[in-house]
């Protein structure tokens, strides 16, 4: 931590180094005539004003992302929805910091691959498109022979996992920038209007804690969560992982930028769900954001490019304690509080019913429909 | 209220008039092997242990009601769903206790019949069959020249609306069980193994808050919401509101039963409902239980019957205060919190996707499916 070779100023050297990151361009979407033409849609006489409550004000949201003009609305578009699930590995897993070695990242998604995890129910339920990107996990990835067609699968490896970010920092900012540009490029060649994130990372949630807490000045402690078991951490484990997290928070104490942050102390998949956020929203697609690490993500695209919270529909709230902190800051409701720990973006599948709802809510009172 | 033609005394002579309640039999259902069978096919070695969180604990509650065998278990059954909506309206209405009249009952019934509400568009997106039920709406209700096809119509009309409660009883005893009876009949003749709940009817709010109150012990300010804006009635009605529901609960002070407060202080939606509820539950069926309207009525279903707890789900909290508290005393945490204030069952309606999510992350873990 003390050694002349600080990560910190490695990173700010490489700062000099590196590509600049070139980020697509976000347009805020406050429009205060739509949010009034939705509510006027909806209004009833014969019941209280607001009656359709957090529909009515996700349906503002989800209008304001799809149209730019009032006078021209005519509905929303939610056909061919998108889940893309980011997968990495993370070396900080090497502190013992998760109760699942590396290789279970792998497992995981395979799983996926073969069609067999929660994920893919819920993408067969809800009609998603679902593609895996590897983004960086420490193993060759071989899709199993008994893979399912439907599932796409694009490697998009940075490395073979991050570095240990007790030791150095988890990526160098040229990396992080290639990570981000990946995943803004994956979304590029998407159709559709919604995109859903998910990842899939042992490890992954060190990382959300450690971004959340440099990123928003929540206290360590506090976004690794001092009471709940977390992330399959039993509470004899939990200030072991608590020191080594405080090691590498202290480590890089002076990235503080959320690119520095995120190269620092990021991983692969959240790097590559930030560039796909942007990207989404850069295009007026609808985002749909997943749990803990989608959520870091999510704060780092916010870091980069403020107007890019506009286009964020948070679907679930995980139990990881910072997690809950991570929405607040964000200033996020989330739909859904079903203490899921699947990751892979289960959540926010769980949620997407929600805005179908929403749509043929709309849609009963659109003239034309 | 001081009158010596008491209400309450009046009620307990009509308890010996009154034909006797005959309840159906409702079996608990715990039954620990079959929570753990559920827990076993969930679990995986990839992931924490309870990783579907909240989707377990509803997982094993539909099973333990579909199944009394661990060694029979062979997945749930969601075909068929059904939702039913009670009308009815309220004479504490005269009070000035809503901003709404009473004929709003009527249209909002209307309106349903012709396919127009909320609830229709949720019911066609979520393919439910949908009933309504007349069960005491102050005006004849014809049909609409341009109903619905797919909407059925019941009339089980008690009265033309309770009485003004303030005044004497809602209903005698004999018409609360003439309703409740009505409520069993209903769901008797429904295929389907699951039932979802709504209701219709200016005024209701007013009956939940004093069931709630009288019947959980929870301060009538408390029930009618001390902050919130609350069924309509603005921040200058709220106390006028409250003095009125004050003198009903102080007139009807002696009926302290689920049945005699539900005939001095309910209404027939909410009887019917409640009938409906053990009726349902006495047949194994899966409850899912709209507002606070149907949460009162649920209320006194298990005054009737604790067991029938076991097969309510709860779908949706209402931004009414008394709703949380309601859901507090019945131990209950909802599958959504929306804000809705549309009643009918949307709330329900809207959290059905969980449960369509929960059978297919079951299955997927089924050998046979």
């Amino acid at each position: 931590m003390n050694s002349s070779t600080d990560s910190a100023r490695i990173d700010t050297r490489q700062t000099m180094q590196a590509p600049a990151l070139s980020l697509p361009e976000i347009v805020p979407t406050t429009l205060p005539a739509l949010d009034e033409r939705v509510t006027g849609l909806l209004a009833e006489p014969t019941y209280p004003r607001h009656a359709l409550g957090r529909i009515e004000t996700l349906l503002q949201q989800l209008v304001r992302i799809q149209c730019t003009d009032p006078a021209c609305f005519d509905g929303l578009s939610l056909d061919r929805p998108q889940v893309l699930v980011f997968a990495a590995d993370h070396g900080i897993v090497d502190e013992g910091v998760s109760a699942f070695s590396q290789d279970v990242s792998r497992q995981r998604v395979e799983e996926v691959l073969r069609g067999q995890a929660p994920l893919n129910t819920l993408t067969r339920l809800h009609g998603f498109d679902l593609t895996v990107v590897d983004a960086g996990l420490a193993q060759q990835l071989l899709p199993p022979a008994d893979a399912e067609d439907s599932v796409a699968l694009l490697s998009r490896k940075i490395g073979h996992g991050t570095r240990n970010m007790v030791l150095s920092p988890a990526m160098s900012l040229r990396q992080a920038i290639s990570a981000l540009q990946a995943g803004m490029d994956v979304v590029r060649h998407l159709p559709g209007r919604v995109v859903a994130l998910g990842d899939i990372g042992v490890g992954s949630t060190a990382c959300a804690a450690l971004l959340l807490s440099r990123l928003c000045g929540v206290p360590l402690p506090d976004a690794c969560g001092r009471d709940q078991e977390s992330a399959g951490v039993d509470s004899l484990r939990r200030q072991h992982r608590l020191e080594k997290l405080q090691a590498a928070a202290a480590r890089h104490r002076k990235a503080v930028t959320p690119l520095e942050a995120l190269a620092a102390m990021g991983g692969f998949e959240i790097a590559m769900q930030a560039g796909a956020i942007l990207q989404a929203a850069s295009e007026r697609r609808i985002v749909l954001v997943d749990g803990f690490v989608a959520g870091a993500a999510a704060l780092v695209a916010r870091g980069l490019c403020p107007a890019v919270a506009d286009y964020l529909v948070f679907g679930h709230r995980s139990t990881e304690p910072g997690h809950r902190l991570l929405l607040i800051h964000m200033q996020a409701q989330p739909l859904l509080d079903m203490e899921l720990r699947v990751g892979q973006g289960a959540g926010a599948l769980m949620a997407w019913p929600l805005l179908q709802a929403a749509q043929a809510l709309l849609a009963r009172q659109m003239p034309d429909t």
